[in-house]
């Protein structure tokens, strides 16, 4: 039996895979992270679109985002461990995950766990959010020999912005006044461009900064383009 | 009408999006990119395995992969006229294109001509050979607060590796021993993992760059995890 790490991309329905769409289908259980804000079943929201989940059995998973590493760690344990008893059980497994499994996001220290605990898991790819956000704005994220950098905007990572290249800012909106302050000394304010809430209910394409407010939400995703 | 820029994939057909099937589906014309050794008919390989495109009309754009800039922009103005004229003809057109739109993409050239000529394009993301070679590797891009860089790995790029976070290396293949000599050079050889020719027939996963030779595919990717 297999885990299978599925992206459901970033809030529209129809940016999810065929092969995501089939894997959802062809699994029994659906394992769901749930955050303490519960946030995370917007991975759940976007797939039942699509597919219909109202036969199969979900597995919730009690992830929450706290900054103790060891606790962390412990969910994560459980969460494999309940993930690998329903593999057991000779059913596969759908864990739903926003965007791709591969960024920035908790799947992987599941994946990681029942691969050790000797079981097989496989990543779905899924449409990542600066993608989204770069065909909403619709401008490239890099040509010819641009770098691209994707950075998560916690307040110590933006201390060093790479001098070079298109700069991707994740999730800006929880301290989107010192983001801006920020670019404003680097000189680059004028060129961010940002996409608040991108596939989703509530969506806002900011051309400039400009329009952006304190109160941005959480899924802010800035684009810096050299 | 509106000129979509689709995205594919890197080769594995149920990587499209239902929104990249649902956009070439209704298109009547399917603009395609010819570059002088014929690679860019890779796209519509990928595309015809999903969408019945014997009924389309083909619009092929002569866009070859040549360094001097003048000549590039002749061929990217003369591109996009041709898809103007169809859309005057009251007709959509899906260019088709390997991955993403927005990621090293030629298609973000012909878009912004076509936009400035005054008319609608729309970009539909597509899977990126990064998360696809994650994917592939079983890894994560990115944890907690590491920062990712894609680099397009020409010689001149590799000059500056960035010092923190994960590393993709672009299209390696054209000169795997310098690239090689570089990783060994920051000592960062041992972590570097390589795909070749990701989702594509004769795809192959190194986890080490021990089993990959000088003769490596040009679609051959590194990610070097830190």
């Amino acid at each position: 039996m297999i885990l299978y790490g599925v992206g459901v991309g970033v809030g529209d329905p129809l940016d999810m895979t065929l092969k995501a769409v089939k894997t959802i289908e062809s699994c029994e259980v659906i394992a769901v992270p749930l955050s303490a804000k519960g946030r995370s079943m917007m991975a759940y929201d976007i797939a039942k679109q699509v597919v219909d989940l109202s036969k199969k059995t979900i597995l919730e998973l009690d992830m929450p985002m706290v900054r103790d590493v060891n606790i962390l760690a412990q969910h994560h344990k459980k969460a494999a461990e309940q993930v690998v008893q329903v593999l057991k059980q000779g059913k596969d497994v759908a864990f739903l995950t926003i965007g791709d499994p591969t960024v920035y996001s908790t799947y992987i220290y599941v994946h990681k766990l029942v691969v050790e605990m000797g079981y097989k898991a496989k990543i779905i790819s899924g449409i990542t959010s600066f993608t989204a956000a770069a065909a909403r704005l619709g401008i490239s994220l890099s040509e010819k020999e641009e770098m691209i950098s994707v950075i998560p905007s916690s307040y110590e990572t933006l201390q060093e912005l790479p001098k070079q290249g298109t700069k991707v800012l994740m999730k800006t909106g929880k301290h989107m006044q010192k983001v801006k302050e920020k670019l404003r000394q680097e000189g680059i304010y004028e060129k961010a461009m940002m996409v608040e809430r991108c596939g989703l209910e509530g969506e806002v394409i900011h051309k400039s900064m400009d329009t952006v407010t304190d109160e941005a939400s959480y899924f802010s995703l800035i684009i810096i383009k050299e």
